[in-house]
């Protein structure tokens, strides 16, 4: 079984409730399991009560900081319609909620309707021909970049300690242990990134909310992401997150609410 | 008192229950409630649970459509912290559950740290010089075009009969009464536009799930807002939105999943 779905696993242990364990492998820093994890968590539980198979459009609100241990996932069937189902999950640690998601699911193969792009997949060098951004740099306390693979055109200019000003990127990502990319890794991928706004000076970033619309089941293979965020206002800002799989499709579409730390 | 006001009024009628009435005049086509109104008849109950006084980001999820009679807010409080309180409403017509949001409150006059904004106002001619694209024009059963006033560069072209094949617009707009705008109402601004697909010829739309970001409380007068779809697949589509107060601040950001109707 793949790192990501150990350590998302879920139990029922009673009507709409599940036990998970939060590993310590998707800690970010602070040694704070990385939100994207989670969620991809709590929808695993709520994907086992809705019957439909993908998660649509999912937000997650972040109320506390979780921990690595035990958690309980509270589900919800809201609706249950031919096209679209709707849920709720929370994921609880200690008797306090940690997160909140409210989700519709739908079946992405039966999205049959019209398509018209007009964004293009990032341009970025072939996987093989990019840099390894990550390769022996460990942080303390920070297991996350050993559970993903980063590919860039070029080291970013923050980990060069020269900022560009322009809170934006693109590279490659995906699983280091090889597992492919399905609709509930995506939760994850969005949200395992460095934040964009170290290229302007600063050093974290909260995430307080997060939505994720996906639109298409990934074909497997690197998935492409480009990330930007535009308006940093009072330390609240927004970060724009778009994943390409390696067949050129657009696969999901994210923003976060967040705080500068 | 406005119309907003009044006809988002709730009046608490048991332990974390609300009435409201849902009015026809902000209905949309299909002689449907305008979600954006909906959401904010939720948020008006929640707000008077959560007592931080801003809705900082809010998810609204579109279970059924709404319709025009009473209807029943239930909220409940999830966390109260000090900087960020949050909650949930479910706005349910004859006991059926219509939009289910989640909420993140604060307080945005203790929103202190950086700013850094690399995007623009919309430009846009002086709303005196500009086109009042609904004039005259009145769809049968569609009564939200009565509530709010808007202005634009030129009629665009979709109202010609010559869509763009540019999903995208920019546009004054403000309470046909003068109501002030405040952050509550700006969950019914970023849904009260036409929706962009109009542009590539699509005839309507139907909200999926709505995400708001409130930024700033805007100052009172005419709302800069700029709109945009870049992605439809499969039928599914983003609406992104920008509103810009007439001082120059981005007050909203939003983003939708809708589904070509």
């Amino acid at each position: 079984m793949s790192e990501f779905d150990a350590d998302t696993r879920v139990e029922a242990v009673a009507a709409n409730t599940y036990a998970a364990t939060v590993t310590d492998r998707w800690n970010a820093l602070g040694a704070r399991p990385n939100g994207g994890y989670l969620l991809a968590i709590a929808l695993r539980a709520l994907g086992r009560e809705v019957t439909l198979p993908d998660p649509l459009a999912v937000s997650a609100f972040f109320l506390r900081p979780g921990a690595p241990g035990p958690a309980i996932v509270r589900t919800e069937v809201a609706r249950t319609g031919r096209r679209i189902g709707t849920g709720e999950a929370r994921l609880v640690q200690d008797d306090r909620e940690i997160l909140r998601a409210v989700a519709h699911f739908t079946d992405l193969t039966q999205a049959t309707g019209r398509t018209v792009v007009l964004g293009e997949m990032p341009k970025l060098p072939p996987p093989a021909e990019s840099v390894d951004i990550v390769g022996d740099i460990r942080v303390p306390g920070v297991s996350i970049t050993d559970r993903y693979e980063y590919r860039m055109a070029a080291i970013p200019g923050w980990m060069r300690g020269q900022p560009t000003s322009d809170p934006s990127m693109s590279f490659w990502i995906r699983f280091k242990d090889g597992r492919a990319p399905d609709p509930l890794s995506l939760f994850a991928f969005v949200d395992a990134a460095y934040p964009a706004v170290m290229e302007i000076g600063e050093g974290a970033s909260t995430t307080l909310e997060l939505t994720v619309h996906v639109r298409a089941r990934p074909v497997p293979g690197w998935l492409a992401c480009r990330v930007s965020t535009r308006f940093v206002t009072g330390g609240y800002h927004e970060e724009d997150f778009e994943i390409w799989d390696s067949g050129g499709t657009l696969v999901a579409q994210s923003r976060q609410l967040a705080l500068l730390a």
